[in-house]
């Protein structure tokens, strides 16, 4: 099975970096400061269907996602999780949250619309997105 | 610093079992088999405040967790997050999910509320929790 992203995600978000074991992703959502992991192999759909040197890298890489988005956007609290209901491919969320933004303190997901970034803004987050982790 | 079980972990849950790192918790909701594991260090938020040898303890923990709900209960998907919006001290949610479970596909955190185990209930599954753990 060759690793390729699911359609979804590659149509939600926006290709920002590629670590040791994962492709980083943005999700195309204003709102929120909102990154995906996407461990690179092939049909994993749990956490723990991954070896555990992979999984050391997830969690090393997660832990990455979460300094740059603290150390970019200063948030509240970061949430990170492996939900996958509606896109099975094996995918974390990392996610910067404030007390005064939209869904807080629920969850991000199905919250409402996702709202667009301007392509000014967009550009702008990539890059430095891509100074942080690089 | 101390650690202490969060008061409203502690309101919330069942004490399981004890792992390396982490305290396991069921959530006193009969919806979902939920799983909390609580890392026993004092002051920590975030994942990326473990350090990196914790974090290994964190993930293999939580994908123990995950199998130990897949042998248990068959679920569709298992859903993993730490998010800390309402309750700071750092924790890991492990939940079994089905395709006919109140929230599917949506995230169970903040879905209606919580429904109470029948005592016996209860009782059979920590019981059979603690042997997969064990």
């Amino acid at each position: 099975m060759t690793f390729s992203l699911h359609e979804r995600l590659a149509a939600d978000t926006v290709p920002v970096w590629t670590l040791d074991l994962s492709h980083v992703l943005l999700m195309r959502d204003a709102r929120w400061p909102w990154l995906i992991l996407v461990p690179a192999r092939a049909g994993v759909t749990e956490i723990h269907q991954l070896d555990q040197t992979d999984r050391g890298r997830l969690i090393e890489e997660a832990a990455q996602a979460g300094r740059v988005l603290e150390r970019l956007f200063s948030p509240d609290k970061v949430n990170v999780g492996a939900l996958g209901n509606m896109v099975p491919q094996l995918h974390v969320h990392v996610i910067a949250r404030r007390r005064d933004d939209p869904a807080w303190p629920g969850p991000v997901w199905g919250h409402g619309a996702a709202e667009p970034y301007a392509p000014d803004a967009l550009s702008r987050r990539i890059e430095d997105l891509r100074a942080a982790l690089g």
